[in-house]
Parts: C-alpha cells; structure tokens; sequence
C-alpha cells in the first residue's frame, strides 16, 4: 500500500472560502471556512489560507511536509501553468496575482490554482458522478453556469486557459439579454435570474402555493422558492422547472452532437432540483441530439455536493503534479 | 536523414474515390481517381482499391513493403480502433465492413479507417492551415457541413468516435428545418441548400446578375452560382453571403466560448467564396464570442483543397501507427 498522499483543497467562493484536508480516497477528513468578505483580498486570503493549512494539518497530527500539495478553485480566468490569477469573478483586488507562487512560498509545498468549475468537473471525474469515464462534460447550475470538460481522461482547457463557458453558449437568439451582451445564453435562460424571470412570468396568471410563498419571502423569488412551489404541486412552478428542462437538453444537444461525450454530470445548487427538470431534460436531449449512440448519454447529478471545490482540488493537485495526465 | 516514409491516402467521397501515393513531407507524388458509382459497393471498393495502390507504388518504383500504411477517410460512421465502417452516407452496401482488415490482408500492409471530416482536419493540421496548433477546430462546408477537433495535438473522437458533428449545431431554434429533423442547425442554414434557399428569397425582388446567371442556368441555383452572381456586384447575392458569414460567426462563437480553439479551419466547396464571407464571419464573431483572448482566435481558409483527404489520409496512418498520438 501506498502511503497516505494528504492534500489540501481550496474552494474560493463568492461567499464562504472552504479549505479542506483531503485524503488519499477524496475523503475530506477535516474542513475549515473563512469568510471571503475578510479574506477574499489576495494579502488577507494568503494570511488566512496559510494559517487554516497549518491548523487542518495540526490538527491531525501531521506536518506539512506530509502534503504532496496544495489545490485552489478560484471563479475566474486564470493561467494554469504559471499559478497565476488573471482575475476573478465577484472578488476584489485580483490583478495578475501569482498564487501558486506566493502560497508555496509561505508553505513549502507545491500549489496549483485553476477555474472552480474545472475543479469541480475534476472532482466529480476522479471520485464523484463521473468516475470511470474518459469523456466527460461537467455542468454547474447556480447564479452563474458554468463548465468543464474533460476529454480522454484529462482536463481540457483550451489554448487561453479558458474553454468551458457552457454558460455563454447562445440557445436561442431571441431569448433574455444575458449579462455577458448577448441574447439567449444558456446562463441567462437556466441560470438563478432566469428561471426567476421564468416564475414572475407565470405568477401574473392564476394563484397556488408559488403566489403564497412569494408573498411570504415579500416578493424575493429565488430557484429554491420555485422549488418548493413545484413540490407544493404548484402546477405553474412545475412548467418553471419542465421549461428549464427543455433548455438544458435544448442545450445539451447541441454539445453532444459536437462532443459525444460518455456522461454528463450536473452540480451546483440550482441541481438541487433534479427530479422537477430532469424528465423534460432527458425528454428532449434524446429527442433533439442526431440519432445514433451519442444521444444514449447519461446524465447523472453530481455527487459530492458542497465537497466538490475541495476534492476538486485535492484532484487537480494530483493530476498536475503527475505531469498533468492521470487516467 | 528518416528513410521515405511513403504512405496511400484514400478520399472515399460520394462522387469520385481519390488515391494518393504521399510522401514524408505530405506531397501527393502519384494519384488516381476511380468513379464511386463503380466502385462504391464494398467489394468492388476493396478490388479498385487493392488495384489502384499497386498501380501507384509501381509506377513510382516502389514496392508495397515500402509503405508505412493505407489511410481511408469515408463519410459515415467509423469504429477507428476496429477499423470498421458501420454505415456511409450516401454511398449504399456499407453496414459493419471490415475494411482496415479486409484490406490489409490483401495488401499486407497496416490500413486505418476514420470519418473523412476528421481525415481532412487531420491533414490540415499537420500540413495545411492548421500547422503548429494544439487546438484546432476544422469545419468543412458543401452540401453538408461537417466538422473536425484536434485537442492537446490528437483528433478528438468522443466516445462513441462521433464527436464533431459540428453541423448539427442549433444556431436558430426558429429556422429552416434540418434533414435530421430538427430546425436551424447549421447545415440547413449554411449548407448548399441554406445558401440557395437564401438566394431564392432574394431572387424574388429585384433584378441583377443573379437573375440572369439563374435564367441561364435553368433554375438550378448553386453556391457556386450565388459567388458568381456576387462578384458580378449582384447586391442580394452579397447579402447572402454576408448572411452565410453572420451564421458562421454566431456557430462559431458557441464553439469559441465552449472550447476556447488556437485556430479555425474552414474548408470545403462553399469556402471557394472565402471573401464573400469572411467580413460578415469574423465581426461576427469577435462581437458574439464573450470578451477575452479567446474572441481573438484566428479563422483561416484550408489550404489543402482537393488533396486534402488524400494527406489526411496520410496523417491518419503516421498518427494511429504512432500509438495513437503525434505532436
């Protein structure tokens, strides 16, 4: 038996920044959260990624050394190879931030940043929903949406670093102006504005459990409020939910003709509500992708749940620091 | 200096079958065309075939032990590994043939099979337009549009070795209906019945050379016609090819956006009216793909024409008898 190849896992969220110490089997045996309001800042989130790595280490009796290294999903464009942080999404203060160089320094241990959805598809490929595939398209539902795509057992990232927008792929040219520019991008039909476009649109007609609990949350409509509708058999947040069925298999078409991928899992928050669009979205993925074996795809939910960012980047640590090929 | 490393190309296309005696720098030294009406049918395909190499090995002084392999690109479904043809398009008799191993017991050489779409992107990357790229996206446009992925310098096949039907991309859920059934991909749009479609619109308003030259023609519309009646300053035959480009650039920007290419190929018969479509393509592009380097990728015309299944056919046996990868 191998000896225990600890890492940690860095999932930098809008929110919460989530550290993790990941064992040898994607296990996260301890975790750790700091607030992005007060570390999210390239200095402040240095001090405090260094000093929850050292803790979570501490804490299990082990020293740093025992690390093979150090892996952060960050929202955001950034250079793989070099470590370097273009800039990120909704967090101040990152201009071409050389992370990995800056976090090895402290620690003395090996680091490697990418895109949070790539390390998400990561995690889900090595330990998760998409275990044992070579193809794989990882799709990632929440304010944003967002994409990874690994391609013969590796992590595709295109020639900038940035492949993957699944979010910005146009659907329908006549559909809501996304925040991107354009009209009809994926994000802006399924993502949380959209599908709260898609509910305030039924609401003007009739009534049922959705009037009720919009009126509660004092008209603060969200995907999870739909949601709860929908399972309140509120039959105008079920058509919500059957029509951004509709646009992800729309959607998904489309990539699986281009792609023939062998699975597609996904995640992210909106993914909560799987049962309530997943028959509209098999429904027309198999209706609308070229017939053949391609369109038989599986479409599975993502399995590691809030994890994933952490076994993510626990994975990407691996991968990259076995020559960027693991299969 | 390598000893010559001679290997036979094959075009199996709808028409014509093209052979190509290839040479170590992707030189077409020697060819033949036999007729497909003659010997599209499998049998008659293996006995013109087996009769055309050693025509061409002979007349160059060679013998067949010379040959590194036989490389065959067909337009259809192709299991690469098992060198098996499942189905053609538009060429009849061919269900699940053997034919790398039927060949290659004739011929005594190691013969490779792939879709033609891949076999074109295949050579253009090596030695057409697409030369020194990892990431490459080859887009064929003529009666069908199809399409070719070379990801990290290897053709990209998918799972089930169907990856790349890029013209069954949905660019306009609302437009002309597609042979597969659906409505708006981008073979029914930007293929040569989209293009005449588009000119026959025009053709209702006005008068000009498009007229004429369709007069002239009895009715029977073309690409080929629509780029004359272009460059002979007729007005609606430039707004179709500036509608052909503005559809491109908005496939291609999905494509950008999803997998972040080095460079776009366009090939095909359709892509003689280069500087008919380009202005229209590449505004468009740059404005629908999201802001960053990736909307600056660089599209560019094939360079290989009509020999182009020929050395990809070449590329596709010095690739696969490579172990499968080449850089």
């Amino acid at each position: 038996m191998r000896a225990q190849r600890w890492t940690v896992g860095i999932d930098f969220g809008g929110t919460n920044i989530k550290c993790g110490l990941v064992n040898a089997r994607g296990r996260v045996r301890r975790s750790l959260v700091l607030s992005a309001a007060r570390f999210g800042a390239p200095q402040a989130f240095l001090d405090g990624a260094t000093e929850a790595i050292r803790a979570l280490v501490n804490d299990e009796g082990l020293s740093l050394r025992r690390l093979v290294g150090v892996g952060v999903g960050a929202p955001g464009l950034i250079d793989v190879r070099r470590g370097l942080v273009h800039r990120l999404v909704n967090v101040r203060g990152w201009h071409h931030v050389p992370l990995a160089d800056r976090l090895r320094r402290r620690l003395g241990v090996p680091v490697f940043v990418d895109n949070d959805v790539n390390v998400v598809a990561l995690g889900e490929w090595r330990f998760g929903a998409g275990r044992g595939t070579r193809h794989l398209i990882c799709l990632t539902l929440g304010t944003g949406v967002g994409g990874g795509l690994m391609f013969d057992g590796c992590l595709y990232r295109g020639h900038d670093g940035a492949a993957g927008e699944l979010g910005h792929l146009v659907i329908d040219p006549t559909g809501r102006r996304c925040g991107c520019g354009r009209r009809g991008c994926l994000e802006s039909l399924v993502g949380a504005a959209g599908i709260v476009a898609l509910a305030r649109e039924k609401l003007r007609h009739g009534t049922g459990p959705l009037t009720v609990l919009t009126r509660r949350a004092r008209g603060r409509l969200s995907p999870r409020l739909v949601g709860q509708a929908a399972r309140e058999r509120d039959a105008r947040a079920k058509a919500v939910w059957a029509e951004v069925g509709r646009r992800l298999g729309v959607a998904l078409a489309n990539l699986v003709n281009a792609l023939n991928p062998e699975r597609i899992v996904i995640g992210g928050g909106v993914a909560n509500n799987w049962s309530l669009f997943y028959p509209a979205l098999i429904t027309t993925l198999r209706r609308e992708a070229m017939a053949g074996p391609p369109r038989h795809v599986r479409v599975v939910r993502a399995r590691l749940g809030d994890d994933a960012g952490i076994v993510g980047g626990a994975v990407l640590v691996w991968s990259e620091s076995q020559g960027r090929r693991m299969r």
